[in-house]
């Protein structure tokens, strides 16, 4: 049993309170055993019951759960830096991907990257953003297109979970876009999803969440609603890419399908997003995407006050979101989207780990859930997320196990 | 004499072209001696007449001029995290100010604060930027707002200086804003300015510049131009705080005393924009600020498209930019302004040199010129500034000494 003493800020993100009720304990102690928590408390109040504890301090520093980075694509072949200075003289997205860059550039990179080095690239994401505080990562398949080579992406992320430490939870977006081998039968690709890859992912349990990209030129509200069909009845529930770059009903579909999230949300109506409250969908903010794209901000207080719960996340990919940071996103969605501190810890932690399903393991430090934490050089959470910094992460926990120190 | 060979991609920056030629040289190598380059050219040019040489190898990653952070107020007391909170809820930072927070706070805290500490804080904010390959720092006063307070900063500025390794070029801020002691006594503290203050920086030899926040609540264009007709009889050339907040004549001002930059400029008139383009002065793009504030971007390409050099700087302050991350100042010139990553790179080493009257000596690298540079993992420049990451710089020289080494 091991006992963590000195915190500065003990900072639990107990999901029984308000958005901006972080539940923090100055002057604090975290317990653990065997990957999971025994007690979390102030410094004063440590239970003698406890039985002996090996000892450690942290150095009057502040203690919040391991971030959950809830929307990635983690894995996938090439870069398009190219397309970064395309976009920056004012061509969009669509028009790129109309070119033949976008989503289908990466799908080429991909195919071509082969098993190994896509899994040698993913393992070094996750020990950069380990290094972060990141302690859960969701990641997509949808660079494949392929049965193979989207089951391919799916064993990498198998892979990649079965070694740890960095926790990843698989989602299968064989919907991501339609694949220039079916561009005039989208409705044979459809087929090959519903009925050859999903059945085939399920069968060999290859991921949790089945997500779709509900956009102009990508799926449409019923193409996307045919695809969740097929995967709800294999027992995986839906995510959704929606109202990205227009209003196109995305977030109205994900309440209709009982979708456990619903990302992106730029454009989002106010119908889809009292859909959203009403079926108790997590909306999950990517600030970095919204920025890199020039896309407004998530109404994110329009969501807060409607109670649908917001998470954030990266999005990160080599196309629209190019950067693995979660604190970065975290602070943009403060000063772009006007959550607060709080609001954008919670987000990146308790409601991070909701809209992954995970919320009774990982998000807060409470008595029984892992031992997930990241040590964090700052005094409070408004500090922290206000002072942007290269990294303030000085250590990071998985399970009750170090995995990572900084040099102070 | 030493040899650095392997550059995968040397940038030199060179001035002598278009704002997006960054005259980079492929598999390259780099001669300095005595702190200064000798020789840039392809790895198998080098010249047999250099003579003995010690070898160093930079592994094929890319080399680019040591960063120039030309705007920022390093030395202060206190950190403004409470404001953030309250920013982002949507009180205005006029609001804040005037309910006694921006930045008369952090005048009271840098007062309390005294010599010793502040060396000692903004030493180790030099440390840190350090690491992110930044070289020379401009660093203002202006939170001291008395006679004695403003030169014990720039004491403290010129302590950092002699001691090293990066660059420190002084400009005193006295305009910064009207302190609460003259409150009801404007003339009385442009009085203080004019015939106390700047005398003595200048005879102490403490400023290289004079700045002035000409801003509603701060000091109008009639009361900077006395500021800086004083600051030009005593040898110190202007730079301006200009149409940050609201359009209100900094940029023509600037134009007009023969100003050596313009910084901020995100309510910029086409008037302004003109007039500094017709006398040569340098736009200073802080896009942290204008994040953290919620201003519209600073139009980068109508200033560019009218001849204006633009740098790019962090603006580091514990107020409006608390951030010193001068790459991510970088990556959001290209997100928000649409400045192309070439662009943003001259902006933070040649033409930010210039805004400090420093392009003969530091900015590029070029044979004579100071042997101050950043090794950064990354094939290119679009690359680096696309893929953003917590810090890409894995060595930084100053003077031709390795004055930092990343982990890898």
């Amino acid at each position: 049993m091991i006992l963590l003493r000195n915190i500065g800020l003990l900072v639990t993100c107990r999901p029984d309170s308000g958005q901006n009720n972080l539940h923090a304990i100055p002057h604090a102690s975290l317990v653990w055993s065997a990957g999971r928590i025994v007690w979390a408390g102030p410094d004063d109040q440590v239970p003698a019951t406890l039985g002996t504890l090996v000892m450690e301090d942290a150095g009057g520093r502040m203690v919040v759960p391991g971030l959950v980075d809830c929307h990635t694509h983690l894995a996938f072949g090439g870069w398009r830096a190219d397309e970064f200075a395309r976009r920056v003289r004012g061509e969009s997205y669509a028009e790129i991907a109309r070119s033949g860059g976008g989503i289908l550039s990466t799908v080429r990179a991909t195919r071509a990257a082969g098993e190994a080095v896509l899994a040698a690239r993913a393992d070094e994401m996750l020990t950069r953003m380990m290094a972060l505080g990141v302690t859960t990562v969701e990641a997509k398949s949808g660079y494949g297109l392929t049965v193979a080579d989207e089951l391919m992406l799916l064993r990498v992320y198998q892979q990649l979970a079965a070694r740890g430490p960095v926790r990843v939870v698989p989602t299968v977006l064989g919907a991501h876009t339609v694949p220039p081998e079916f561009a005039s039968d989208r409705a044979g690709y459809l087929r090959l999803l519903t009925e050859e890859l999903l059945p085939r992912v399920a069968a060999m349990e290859l991921a949790r969440y089945c997500d779709a990209f509900v956009e102009q030129g990508a799926f449409t509200v019923e193409e996307a609603r045919q695809v969740f069909r097929a995967a709800s009845s294999l027992g995986m529930r839906a995510k959704l890419h929606a109202d990205q770059l227009t209003s196109s009903g995305g977030a109205e579909l994900a309440a209709d399908v009982g979708a456990v999230s619903a990302d992106h949300l730029e454009h989002v109506s106010d119908a889809g997003i009292a859909a959203m409250a009403a079926a108790g969908v997590v909306a999950v903010s990517l600030p970095i995407a919204s920025l890199y794209l020039r896309q407004p901000p998530l109404p994110a207080r329009k969501l807060l006050d409607a109670g649908v719960p917001v998470a954030v996340a990266t999005d990160f990919n080599p196309g629209s979101a190019p950067s693995y940071h979660l604190p970065l996103a975290m602070t943009l969605a403060c000063t772009t989207q006007g959550m607060t501190p709080a609001e954008a810890l919670k987000g990146a932690t308790i409601v991070a780990a909701r809209a992954i399903g995970e919320e009774a393991n990982i998000g807060s430090l409470e008595e029984g859930k892992a031992a997930d934490f990241a040590v964090i050089d700052a005094p409070d959470v408004d500090h922290w997320l206000y002072h942007f910094r290269p990294n303030a992460c000085v250590r990071t926990v998985i399970g009750g196990r170090t995995v990572w120190r900084g040099s102070e």
